[in-house]
């Protein structure tokens, strides 16, 4: 049961000629979340090989031209294929009106329903849910409101086992309230404990998503043990004023966050096109949290 | 002195793994223009180290997102990168409208400063002028208004010869008339034919760019001896039909213009998404017209 993330761009606002700008595809249980469009998003999925149509929720954190740019291509692509489809898209309520000219321009022929949901920049907020994922967006602290977004996995009940049906000759009726943590009482009296009956369910897996943001501790809460954290590391220390000024973090902070979130992997990003080569980065994160990566264009990160 | 065209995209409306959006920069004498600008134009660029600040001058042909997305993302890079500067925009007059809250949004930052100017689909204009360099637009045949663009250098007066002005004793008030094509009657009453004493300056050279259009013989005119064209051969043969169907070149259409408008060497390009392999295209136009190649990003045809 999949949970990937792809990164299609890891770049920050100027592209280089190795690097996209933000964006990347979450595969959760088979849901593809695409998370940031920047200019070229729909060149990258193709390479990719991911299917266009798989593309149902568009998470944008911020109107940062490299993290939207790529959206009107998307859609006009996904409306030339006759996608007859509604396509989520979850971002700052300003977005709409800058891509509207467009999108009638093309009116005529538009088939994929588009429908937005604004994010709420005061708090965090659950933003999608279904019967296995949710997400939530919460703000974080750049130059202009900015949301980072958390997807987790739904906690499972315990599967029964089998052949503790068959031992035991447990009725139907008793198996959601067994699957929900009681223990159940045999013909004969006998109290067999749930945890004979039931199978642990795999732990809920989660990533979480902050770019661009400063160094910003009201996070670590939110994101507190997720399994994958990708978190924007635009300079790496010998530039932290310039990172303060603008509001980015360097290596180091993004590998604090991490550290103090206590997650299991972080993946640093979003790094400035004066830096051709990401070791630098992951380097200096690497002295403040180990298990640190560099993102880079078309690799996938698997939590288990 | 150069002449040379570099394809940045080839592709038709629908990008692929290889192939991008269109978009070409001519080199005329050092100065770069821009022929449409799909989305991917700015990494494009980087590719093929042309400095952003040498785009003064950007044509876009018709307002389908293929032609035209890449734009808000190359003059928010060019903002960012804190060019103040003109840059000149030769396209629909809608363009300004459909990208103007994208423009309004990064206006408080905005350096770069756009004039536009809106195109003629009714009939051929001049839109460019300098001392060496005219371009002129002329409409095409589409399913919405689409101008091709010609790309001339203006014929130079003939040089005079050093060692003429010696030889007959010139002097400096005769050679603006002998560089216009005066003969030259020396003291003695000699006459000396212009053809001694003048060097024959280059033939002016030329560049058509013909996309996206449907066969359509009146710009055979225009476009007549241009030494290098680009005429769109969205599909095959094989897709005559659908070719016409939808206002677009086969590659046998793209030959036969070239044949007609008795062009030195023809490019065909935006080619439909169906096809991985362009030889399919240029073996096909190379039956009616011998001298066509098939665009390919990254590469660049001079004329000498």
């Amino acid at each position: 049961m999949p949970f990937k993330l792809t990164i299609l761009g890891s770049s920050s606002a100027l592209p280089t000629s190795e690097r996209y700008p933000t964006a990347q595809v979450l595969n959760i249980l088979g849901r593809f979340f695409l998370i940031d469009c920047g200019e070229g998003t729909q060149i990258q999925l193709r390479r990719q090989k991911i299917g266009f149509s798989k593309i149902k929720h568009i998470f944008i954190s911020h109107l940062h031209g490299d993290h939207y740019f790529g959206l009107i291509g998307l859609i006009s692509t996904l409306n030339l294929l006759g996608l007859k489809t509604d396509i989520h898209i979850y971002s700052p309520s300003e977005l709409k009106n800058l891509i509207q000219p467009q999108l009638d321009f093309i009116k005529g022929k538009r088939k994929v329903n588009l429908i937005f949901h604004p994010l709420n920049f005061k708090k965090p907020q659950k933003i999608y849910t279904d019967k296995r994922v949710e997400v939530f967006s919460f703000p974080v602290k750049h130059s202009i409101s900015t949301c980072g977004f958390l997807f987790k996995e739904i906690q499972k009940h315990a599967n029964i086992k089998k052949e503790a049906i068959l031992k035991y000759n447990i009725p139907i009726a008793k198996i959601k309230d067994i699957k929900a943590g009681s223990d159940f009482i045999t013909d004969k009296g006998e109290i067999i404990q749930n945890i004979k009956l039931t199978k642990i369910p795999p732990q809920p897996r989660s990533y979480a998503f902050c770019t661009d943001t400063a160094y910003y501790e009201p996070i670590v809460e939110i994101i507190k043990d997720v399994d994958l954290l990708y978190h924007e590391a635009t300079f790496p220390e010998e530039m932290k004023d310039f990172a303060q000024k603008t509001l980015h973090s360097t290596a180091t902070d993004a590998a604090n966050i991490a550290k103090l979130a206590n997650v299991k992997k972080l993946i640093i990003g979003h790094f400035s096109a004066r830096y051709n080569d990401a070791s630098i980065f992951e380097n200096e994160a690497r002295i403040v949290f180990e298990n640190t990566v560099s993102a880079k264009e078309g690799k996938t990160y698997k939590v288990k």
